[in-house]
């Protein structure tokens, strides 16, 4: 089987490498012509195109910032659409709306093509490990055929249903992780400001309902104020503006994740769109003038 | 050291006969004769009012259901106060506003007694294990003296500071409880409408940051459309009512708590308030008109 691999970001370079190192035929393409070497480099195809890669490949994976880049890489001139294969697989494992998923999905089953939606949890250390959680939609036969190059590239791999079902699960996840940063911001801002000792009241209550993951990744760096992501703030808003297009189209008001959206555009006017997510609490911090410390640090 | 406990309902009678197994002198009074009775028949001392208890021990425990009742128990006619010795300890377990608990502590240490409040979460089962997470706010001479009396009713047994700091730690443990099953109901909404199975979607997230303990005990739930408390939504509204009289006494604004407490109050008008605040879900399954399934039950 012919792979192709499109977008050699912070993702999808790593999740390349992984597909190369298990010893798969892989063409790759990316506008930054640096990363397409570095790939060539450790054993990869180097491809001037998407389509290109298209013509190149049975199954071409990509990994994009945003739906536009996805639609111009499949849809748009010099596009996959145009160079690949009756039967070809496009797996798209960027993180973009259900709707836009669908459109494309059928668009190539216009023209003979299959498509997953395969979107990630974990970041660039999974990445790089290659144990990334990925939430995929489409038919199940399609499923079967990538399964063994996502186990190359994650752990915890999940057909969960139709095309547009991986990027709605993938929506989920990115309401629970970025609704428990807030709820964290909101019991640290109160619980500092009214003069605990944060880290021991953590201690005192993570292990009980109150728990989360979003608790212990974060606390500790709240705890020495770092705020270098990890999960970068306007990544995040962007998710979470998919998440809004995805629930308004479906009739399904989101009160709570439509206010973080907001707090988040707060924060990006103040400069702050590269911290990571956990960074939220500047604007708990911001609403109660308060800097919310670690008393026993 | 003979002990008093004030209060045998749900949770204070498994607490009060924990303390009576461990072997020691307990006396107890409730306005519940009954609840009385039973303890009497387990071995305690039964007394006649709060300030009787207050004369007959030397700490004493209460587990009320509102700050009003701590006040009306400890201040009122027949209150402890009027019964208690010098260096008696009250130690409310309750879950009351740390505004109301400072200032019963003020009023007991011009009398020359002394306070803890230490509030408690884990719910029936863990009271009944005695097994239960005990947040305490005091001094640490009085904590040391009452630690042996804590470790007959829980563990995870922690001073987090002065008086009130055990009451605010409830209060974020709360904020984190009630705002994560929100973050849970919009997340299963929006997946579930959008026709996702939301079970494997469940499996496929919850290794993730996304993971929380409530979508732990609560998906499950859920899917049985299983609402019996539990953790009861009238109860969970009380505790976020107390979290948002705290953060505006001190100045900080908590928009997504604020919510939760409406939709609390919109489902206590529809007649839910004894439902567990997993069912907080049907709030949104009102809002979208649309009821959350397991497709794959």
């Amino acid at each position: 089987m012919r792979l192709g691999f499109i977008g050699l970001g912070i993702m999808g370079k790593p999740m390349s490498l992984n597909l190369v190192k298990s010893g798969y035929d892989v063409t790759v393409f990316d506008i930054n012509e640096s990363a397409v070497e570095e790939l060539v480099g450790s054993g990869a195809r180097g491809a001037g195109s998407a389509k290109e890669v298209g013509e190149m490949s049975d199954i071409i994976f990509m990994m994009l910032p945003k739906g536009e880049h996805v639609e111009s890489v499949v849809l748009g001139e010099s596009g996959v659409i145009y160079g690949a294969n009756d039967g070809a697989i496009v797996v798209d494992m960027s993180s973009i709306s259900p709707v836009q998923s669908k459109g494309i999905a059928e668009a190539l089953e216009a023209r003979g093509m299959e498509m997953l939606d395969a979107p990630v949890s974990g970041g660039e250390p999974k990445a790089i490990d290659g144990t990334l959680a990925i939430m995929v939609g489409g038919k199940e036969e399609v499923y079967d055929k990538v399964k063994p190059y996502f186990d190359a590239m994650g752990q915890d791999i999940t057909l969960v249903g139709d095309n547009g079902c991986g990027t709605t699960a993938k929506l989920a996840n990115q309401i629970l992780v970025n609704v428990h940063i807030a709820a964290m911001s909101e019991a640290l801002t109160l619980a500092s400001k009214a003069g605990i000792d944060i880290k021991k009241m953590y201690e005192a209550i993570r292990g009980g309902l109150a728990g989360s993951a979003v608790l212990d990744a974060k606390v500790p760096l709240i705890l020495e104020r770092n705020f270098v992501a990890g999960g970068r703030i306007d990544i995040n808003a962007k998710d979470l503006t998919n998440v809004m297009d995805t629930a308004h189209s479906i009739g399904v008001p989101l009160p709570l994740s439509s206010q973080v959206l907001e707090m988040y555009h707060s924060l990006m006017a103040d400069g702050k769109a590269a911290d990571d997510h956990g960074g939220l609490i500047q604007h708990y911090e911001k609403l109660a003038n308060f800097e919310v410390k670690g008393v026993s640090q």
